[in-house]
């Protein structure tokens, strides 16, 4: 098996399991923006997981569904998108650089799940390269990258079109000097093979979730190409090792100590998504996960060091320092 | 009565109700910290309360306890603070420079009461100048001051103590140039009426609680030096006005419309401390007052958009947009 440096960040061990933020932190600031980036690294959490689209100019951009969605997307009036949601595939860099993602909106199915969102104004949907110039920066030299890729549902039989999303996302993340720091994460198990063709030097991260488990209010739906996990999720860790993953991602609810314990027999790390809740993230902690993927990435930590955990060597310190008092 | 042009930020204007973040945002960062300071800035939040006590060395420093509390302070070894928990005013700045201040013991009653805090490693304990320096950036200049001084519990009839502490803030924040930016803030009503007096230019907020509702925990007991309320709070909006206070600061679950009217016909500002809960936050709202002072600031936006309001007259344009439709 090749051996990833980058791997070590979302490995758990002695005393350490891994908080990785959803899309920044998306409980507390608006979801793949700079400033809940910002947010993010602020609290020493090191690991971001986040979205990327390309334009219609081919400009890799972070942002979760495929169309902009009306409910955390203003115009130049403050006005929540009207008319018919745009796909982001068929607008220009310049025409998404007109539009505020900095809110929620309340109303909405899915601003009502994140009440405690911070609704900020003249917020823009970041390019790639706006984040990867960021943690470039020395006081972020550590900072690693969950870089989800999010396959067209349009375009799932184009293998040009995978193939060019692809190398445009490797192509940018390597003029940044940032392999070495990136995981590249998919629901498509096709276009995670094509990012083990173009971009060998970047290890793989395989998501997963049964088809019992409903799509979430106000987002894309996640099942795009994977395989058939209707038997349930102890397969899904062969699966990925045989398709040459070294992370697998499964939904939360899925997950059991046995396909954890499996996963990790095969050398895979395994990260959950996306554990909200005190009682969730503490049993996601019992079950030996390696990281956790959360919109509260501050909960997270809260729940590590009440276990006696920390998510970095000197965090661990003080979970270690808690457990013996 | 003297107009201060710094009151206009507190004030409650058609379809704006303002929003103060409590020691920053305690819900979501560690409090009274540069860290929950520039968390705050960054959610759009530009009116800051935050606690100032005196060091032994006569330093202004950013914390809320006479004491350093076990729960929120660790040592060089990360431990939490070992032994006999200090005083402030018994240590002079480098002692403090020592200490982390950037999480929450989750284990303590009072760790417990904020769940989603993050925990920072390596925070320091900030001096008063160091907040007045980051607000004086340019992308700061709409950014004001709650300053609350904390009188010391020990010395309430010691007047020359009174008047050193309030010289010593003033200063501080004159040498600055924030005096048209700072409210003084107190529970202590004969520290006020020093504050009128050495420092004229800056409004004066009367805190008030009363006795039946008991002191939370974890944090100093409020009632310092003020008067006997024990007949109900609607006595209070005149004993501020008659005190020549600009601001008056109830604890929220005190305030009745009738005192919120009486207080705002007295030419008043109205500000609710600390105001934390939905519903509790809804009723704020509703009552009316000019100001909402809480650890999530971010909640408290969502339900002003919610109530069709802004905290700004550009956020107010957003919560109008929606109250139309």
């Amino acid at each position: 098996m090749v051996q990833y440096p980058q791997l070590e960040a979302f490995s758990a061990k002695e005393g350490v399991i891994r908080v990785i933020g959803h899309r920044g932190a998306r409980g507390i600031m608006p979801e793949n923006t700079m400033e809940g980036f910002a947010f993010t690294l602020a609290c020493g959490v090191r690991l971001l997981e986040f979205d990327v689209v390309m334009t219609k100019d081919n400009v890799p951009v972070i942002t979760h569904n495929h169309h902009l969605t009306r409910s955390i997307v203003r115009d130049g009036n403050d006005d929540w998108l009207p008319g018919e949601e745009p796909k982001v595939s068929d607008l220009d860099w310049a025409d998404l650089a007109q539009l505020d993602v900095g809110g929620l909106d309340g109303d909405s199915e899915y601003g009502l799940r994140f009440p405690d969102q911070a609704f900020l104004c003249d917020v823009r949907i970041p390019k790639l390269s706006d984040l990867c110039r960021l943690i470039t920066q020395p006081e972020y030299e550590d900072v690693h990258m969950m870089l989800e890729i999010k396959s067209d549902p349009d375009k799932l039989q184009d293998a040009a079109a995978r193939s060019a999303i692809v190398t445009a996302v490797a192509n940018e993340v390597r003029s940044f000097g940032l392999s070495e720091r990136t995981l590249m994460h998919s629901f498509d198990w096709n276009l995670l093979a094509e990012c083990k063709r173009i971009a060998p030097e970047m290890p793989t991260s395989f998501l997963t979730q049964l088809p019992d488990n409903a799509a979430d209010a106000g987002e894309d739906h996640a099942i795009t190409a994977c395989p058939d996990l209707t038997t349930g999720t102890v397969i899904a860790p062969e699966l990925v090792a045989q398709a040459g993953g070294s992370l697998w991602c499964p939904y939360f609810q899925d997950v059991t100590a046995e396909a954890v314990a499996r996963a990790q027999d095969l050398g895979l790390r395994v990260a959950v998504w996306t554990v909200n809740e005190v009682e969730e993230i503490d049993q996601m902690i019992g079950l030996g996960v390696d990281a956790i993927v959360s919109d509260y990435p501050g909960r997270v930590q809260r729940r590590l060091l009440a276990h006696g955990f920390g998510w970095s060597a000197r965090t661990a310190v003080v979970g270690t320092l808690k457990a013996s008092t």
